[in-house]
């Protein structure tokens, strides 16, 4: 498929310790070479946060003498610009993010760590794509393994469209259970967050966010119904987020003179 | 132009005692009835992170006399969701996060705290915007604030569209020197990136990452232009990340089939 060996970067949110990137970084050996740029500890839900007011750490990592990795003391998006700019000696042809525990869909894209490291690939001009298990707790690997090969495969072949990556959510079931794969689109579910009153033993409050997924009562297109139906689902996702269709209307109702009557 | 006085919930991600949101609290309570929600410290470039695996601490904070608030120890998605959930007793009409230090536009939305904020507004149902001053020093709010205002006004006026919220940057400049507003799309205008490698006292080795935005070569149309012109730039945004011109491609180079031939 490819004749010299693709330079592939694995990164990801639950830190460079997590059994996920340990399967990725062993699933992208078998198709090139590999160098891993993660988290020294877990990131998750930290969006799309970049460290900015603090001083970041590398530190060679050696995963009992299997794979060489740098943990870098800030984000998966941290990891990816770092990687880039300051470890690595020349660019990447892929980026990897994962595989992470818990999936990441519907309206939850927006506060992956996962998906911030590939998007952050894909801006620095480099084809990335995010993978995510659905589950927190006794996760299956294999599937998503077998089938990060397949799409790094199909992405190193085919390119992906300009500003665009891939997001990766697949079923914890094992590889002959997967009934298929979906390109779907994001979902909209979102947490219905709930935040839990407690008093801690200096009387003080304190809270804790909770909640649990709204019904999903969208369309079988969307990300989060896939993988419902063990489907593999495929999202191609961008960060222009302009909404183009309500460009004309605001015009017609924000004047571009400060001094227009309808602001008084 | 509102019959009942609205009921404003302002936050930011520079901090509850950042100069920012003073202004913007000041100018929303001449429309509005104002509650504050907002984080104990800064939280810069934390883009749209939630906070999971810490307690959130919320205090009352008294500014002066003048205005009353809750602070809060996350971010500012955090501060939109803990005021909706569990501090205000009713929902908001309208979210307003800034006013902050800094544009946020191009390629750095992503990354923003400010936005995010406005953004969690609007996944919660409610009419949200969010307001940035291209300066991080020697600030002239009066512009931004009284523009707030105006928008403040229209929205609850128009209403937004679903999924919806404004992001708008306003030139550091006295009001009379404002040139106009221009709806504008969001620039993909990027930072290029440093890495500073240091040394520390105890001689190892750090990073700080800085950088400048790269030039931009875009249309007189990206929010990034139109600052530059000393206008002030109002972009609709949405969440919704999917590329929906490269779903069918896609379909093409991913069989349904985990078994298919194309994936051996």
């Amino acid at each position: 498929m490819i004749d010299k060996k693709p330079y592939i970067l694995v990164t990801n949110d639950d830190g460079i310790h997590a059994p996920g990137i340990n399967s990725l970084v062993l699933a992208m050996r078998e198709i090139g070479e590999v160098v891993v740029v993660a988290p020294d500890t877990e990131k998750s839900a930290v969006g799309h946060a970049i460290t900015l007011s603090d001083p970041l750490r590398v530190k060679k990592i050696d995963k009992n003498g299997v794979w060489q990795g740098f943990a870098v003391s800030g984000t998966p998006a941290d990891c990816v610009k770092i990687a880039v700019n300051a470890i690595l000696d020349r660019k990447p042809d892929l980026v990897v993010s994962g595989i992470n525990l818990g999936s990441n869909t519907g309206i939850n894209v927006i506060y992956s760590g996962t998906v911030s490291a590939a998007t952050e690939g894909t801006i620095l001009g480099i084809p990335s794509f995010a993978m995510s298990l659905t589950t927190y707790s006794n996760p299956i690997f294999s599937a998503a393994s077998d089938f990060a090969k397949v799409i790094a495969g199909k992405i190193l072949k085919n390119g992906l469209p300009e500003k665009t990556l891939l997001n990766v959510n697949v079923p914890n079931v094992e590889p002959e259970k997967i009934a298929g794969i979906k390109i779907t689109r994001q979902g909209m579910a979102r947490f219905a967050e709930q935040f839990d009153k407690r008093i801690d033993p200096q009387n003080r409050v304190y809270y804790w966010m909770g909640g649990s997924k709204a019904d999903i009562i969208e369309d079988d297109d969307v990300d989060d119904k896939a993988v419902m139906k063990n489907l593999i689902s495929v999202t191609p996702i961008q960060y222009d987020l302009t909404n183009y269709s309500f460009l004309e209307t605001l015009k017609t109702w924000i004047p571009k003179d400060v001094n227009d009557e309808s602001f008084k």
